[in-house]
């Protein structure tokens, strides 16, 4: 079952249909972006540098929730009022679990009618191999190709498992975090680190019956956002209401999202995130490499397994297993 | 002004010692944990693994708030009370910024009287030189050096600055965050990602006047706490209310400590947590080591400079950067 030798990509033909918008030469640039071949990873990286003047235009802003929040449909319902006001919307994904699950975003993608058949959306499922950190690596040159192809909004959406909330506010200028209405005891708990992450809290479902439920769950999250410390001077995450099904409230929603755009531009912190979040990737993407040679090399391969059992029953040191896999690196 | 050369330390000496609860030892030993040099350093490592079987069995309780909430006072009123009741309390604590300042905790033990003049209590400042990987490392190994010296309770003390408090939340078995009283808008912010690591709440001065204040913010912190997922299906951080001052609600906030390690035994996750911890230190440590080769490679030292300001301004994509200095590193 051995292929044929694949052709060799012409970066520069790619970047330049890539930049006239067109569709296939996007999917294929994604494609290639996700490829593991090092030849198209040599590729990849020459495209993503040929693109890079292009990018950094569009807003970015991640979404998570629960499943069953409403994402896709939310997101569905934002994205065509978005383009039906003249934005190119992409929605992108940072889904490290859809290998094991068959890929949720795929099954999102036809649960996102509208966007599916608008001609100024693209939708993406999540890169689906690797680590957190690979997955999320290739959804955000995923991001810079789309920037590059004239999307001038980009969603990430994730469903939160892991870490990935963190890997997506890294990436995106604005996090958004759905939640479901309910209040006192049935009111769902808040995952570890997403409050902290959430630059607004929208709580979804807003709408006939459920309405008063939802108040009362905005008004749990507002006193819980009130007492944590602002991520910036220039913002407090606000707490509203929306129903993605019933279309309310999303225009208020993105109002705000542009809100914080215009504020932290103002005091230059929109600017400085986006560096700090650069050579923040820069680095996690040396450490990948550097875990990677560790993981990789045989001696500390064999070694690995005996290190860990012995450090978590206590009987060898952290500090002692460490300078056992430097020996073996050579350090 | 060259030293005469050291002696080589006598590690097996130095560890019966420990071991007996000698003083002077003790605190020769968390010295060399503390000392660069690379004789030293090996020593260091072979003193803790001689000493390993006998740590482990303290409880350990880390300890956190901004500057003014008290924390110093109320180490020394509650470890006063514990020592009182026959345990042996150690005092470390994590400050990477302690070069800067002068080292706030050498401050704090001049303010910790009743402790400073007990001789069933230890009180050691936090080491002062290095990353914040470094210095909670050797804050690590001096909190085992203690344990094996007989000390049963260890507290470890963090002014709160960057990301120690996930340092010594990763050392502990409970975190607990000092707060001061206070409401609506005079309520101080909590620092981003400190509500989550926080196993309890204690709001602080809540004495004479600042009770009903203390009242107030302890049922905003309540609230908060209510809507975040709880760490563990075995308990719900509590909020109560102390007045290290006076000496006022110490005892029940020491028994809640102490329900939550029975609690979390019965389930076995206390044992799961520790093992996690020993795991996840060895890997620090080992990451450090990378990064510390990284960093000290000089193409790579000539290169980073460079990279960092064109990844920040957006003329070079990470991916690419990262490259370089893979291959810079020969991986």
């Amino acid at each position: 079952m051995s292929a044929a030798p694949a052709p060799a990509v012409d970066v520069a033909a790619l970047a330049a249909l890539v930049r006239a918008g067109d569709r296939p030469a996007l999917a294929r640039a994604i494609t290639l972006v996700e490829s593991k071949r090092p030849d198209h990873r040599a590729a990849a990286r020459a495209l993503i540098q040929d693109l890079l003047p292009d990018t950094g235009k569009a807003i970015r802003v991640g979404v998570t929730g629960v499943p069953g929040v409403g994402k896709s449909t939310t997101i569905d319902t934002l994205g065509s009022r978005l383009t039906e006001a003249g934005h190119r919307v992409a929605v992108l994904a940072v889904d490290p679990s859809s290998t094991r699950t068959g890929g949720s975003i795929l099954g999102d993608k036809t649960r996102m009618t509208r966007l599916a058949a608008d001609d100024r959306a693209f939708i993406r499922p999540s890169p689906s191999s690797g680590t957190l950190g690979g997955v999320a690596a290739k959804t955000r040159e995923s991001m810079l190709i789309c920037e590059a192809a004239g999307f001038d909004v980009i969603l990430v959406e994730t469903v939160g498992i892991g870490q990935s909330e963190t890997a997506v506010a890294d990436m995106t200028d604005f996090f958004l975090v759905l939640m479901l209405p309910g209040a006192g005891d049935e009111l769902q708990g808040i995952k570890k680190g997403v409050l902290e992450l959430a630059d607004m809290i929208a709580v979804n479902k807003a709408e006939g019956d459920g309405l008063p439920r939802a108040r009362a769950a905005a008004a749990e999250y507002k006193a819980a956002l009130h007492i944590l410390a602002p991520s910036s001077p220039s913002w407090t995450p606000p707490v509203v209401l929306v129903s993605g099904l019933a279309d309310e409230g999303l225009a208020e929603m993105w109002a705000k999202v542009l809100d914080h755009r215009t504020r932290l531009s103002a005091t230059g912190e929109f600017a400085a995130k986006r560096r700090a979040q650069q050579v923040k990737w820069m680095w996690a993407m040396i450490e990948d490499r550097l875990l990677a040679r560790l993981r990789g090399d045989p001696a500390v391969r064999a070694m690995l397994p005996v290190l860990e059992s012995r450090v978590a029953e206590g009987s060898l040191a952290p500090t002692l297993a460490a300078e056992d896999v430097a020996e073996a690196l050579g350090l």
